[in-house]
């Protein structure tokens, strides 16, 4: 049997490594595949914090499947092929487990797709595990507790599932940590940005979407004070304009997220600010603005721009 | 609660009917949802034989989801927005239970989303039913069996999964019926195409794929005896022309499948006839060959026909 890789988004968080980390060793475990876990990219600070915790080792980076022989792959916390491996169009797609919405995702033959519109893939990985009778091992509960976190603040952010606390408290129990207090270490660790220079900050955790004919980058940096970020504005901005003249997009959106009050700064520069400003009905002053309440780009930022860009 | 429609694909067949019929009633039960299911056209002559077996009423046929007040639905047995209803694009889509590949597919938000590579839709909801723990009404029984016999050709099909007898051997027992003995029964009441004008027979069981630009319809009957349909060779190509120039196909694909011998003749019409021979290797006499051993749209003809015209 060939060999199958299982994989999150580029710029992987902490769920795209813990959900896919997850499924490559239930596919292993329950359906009998030769499933390999690799990664698009170098865990950030916070992931890696995780990765250290439950002494697991990073994923492999890889940039391309067929260059490594492997012509089959699983994709988690993620469809969009733009989010995928370079050769995404080149090889079977055999499955899929994500919560994000369905954009650019496109296959020649059936295949699994479990999609749930729920806090984290790690959430819906774990369901999967119980489906088919796999214990989950302690480490691996600890990555898919660490995703879970991660993408919903401590089940914090909007894109909390009713479910996710039940879960969040399984896999706390499994890893053998206190969830509030391992959670918000957790968090902590990947808000140490001032090691960070500007053009590796506005990296950390960014996605492109294809809005109207239009690249649009959204990124986001979590910080446990917003004025240290914008302290930075200047060589932010000059890194942003690099990077989006370098990769051709349209507008850069960078969400400076409070992971203490639940607040997002929005630092935003492009050729469609005014319908940034129209998705979230806001005036940006001197390229920024705030978003009370906003810490998720998939349900606060992303729709909101969605439609902004459609109308 | 707002009210959620449930439907499978344009020009419904007994797969889209009962995977939606039974959907529907497991959204009411297992997930209180308002849901109905309606149909996107009249059942074909095989669906309605199961429907009047099991003493069932067909769905009522919509056209528009928006014009019956209805905002949100569910997919079954199909996810292509154009073999859908014809405002999906200004719908919320909040589900999709599917076994086909994933093409012009997309949302905005976050969704359930269950795809498996299995024979039928259906079998995928009666294991959903399973997980769920609801029981399966003997009607619902008989209407998801009646789905996986006709996608499967009473199993015979590639498309069948190794699961998929089990399926079919519990359903038939629940729906109280001798499996091989109600299978060919519903198979041949889809035969009976002496009653059917060539305009209704081209379009008993059709869909359009959008092939590297091209819109290629690719039609499939059922028959007992591949030279009844032959015999009426000029005029079922009158029809396939007539629908070509009023609906913009730049080809159209008819397979014409023995369910006795499993093998089918295929018909084709278009203006990319080098593109259908290279996909299946052999050569039009007459504008049809014969495909041994293809029974399968979905595994046998739409694969090969994507590969060559993308060459």
């Amino acid at each position: 049997m060939s060999k199958v890789f299982v994989f999150g988004h580029q710029n992987p968080d902490s769920d795209a490594i813990g959900s896919s980390y997850a499924y490559a060793y239930l596919a292993r475990q329950a359906h009998g595949l030769d499933a390999e876990v690799v990664a698009l990219g170098e865990p950030n600070e916070e992931t890696a914090f995780a990765l250290n915790y439950f002494g697991v080792e990073a994923p492999r980076v890889v940039t391309s499947a067929k260059a490594e022989g492997v012509d089959t792959v699983i994709l988690t916390d993620h469809n969009e092929f733009q989010q995928s491996i370079s050769d995404i169009k080149e090889v079977e797609v055999m499955g899929v487990v994500d919560h994000h919405r369905v954009a650019n995702f496109e296959t020649a033959n059936p295949l699994f797709m479990r999609l749930e519109p729920v806090g984290s893939a790690s959430s819906i990985v774990y369901r999967m595990y119980k489906e088919n009778g796999v214990e989950v091992p302690k480490e691996i509960a600890g990555l898919m507790l660490s995703g879970l976190i991660s993408d919903t603040l401590l089940l914090k952010s909007p894109t909390t599932h009713a479910t996710d606390s039940q879960v969040a408290k399984e896999l706390a129990e499994l890893a053998g940590v206190d969830l509030e207090e391992y959670g918000l270490e957790l968090l902590k660790a990947g808000t140490n940005l001032a090691s960070k220079s500007a053009e590796e900050l506005i990296d950390i955790d960014a996605k492109t979407f294809e809005l109207n004919g239009n690249n649009v980058r959204v990124a986001q940096v979590n910080t446990v004070d917003i004025n240290d970020v914008l302290a930075r504005q200047e060589e932010i901005e000059a890194a942003i304009e690099a990077s989006s003249q370098a990769n051709g997009y349209s507008d850069f959106v960078l969400m400076i997220t409070d992971i203490l009050n639940s607040n997002s700064e929005i630092l935003a520069i492009g050729s469609n600010m005014d319908k940034v400003e129209a998705a979230f009905n806001f005036k940006l002053d001197n390229n920024h603005a705030f978003l009370e309440g906003a810490v998720s780009r998939k349900k606060q930022v992303v729709p909101q721009l969605t439609e902004s860009f459609n109308a």
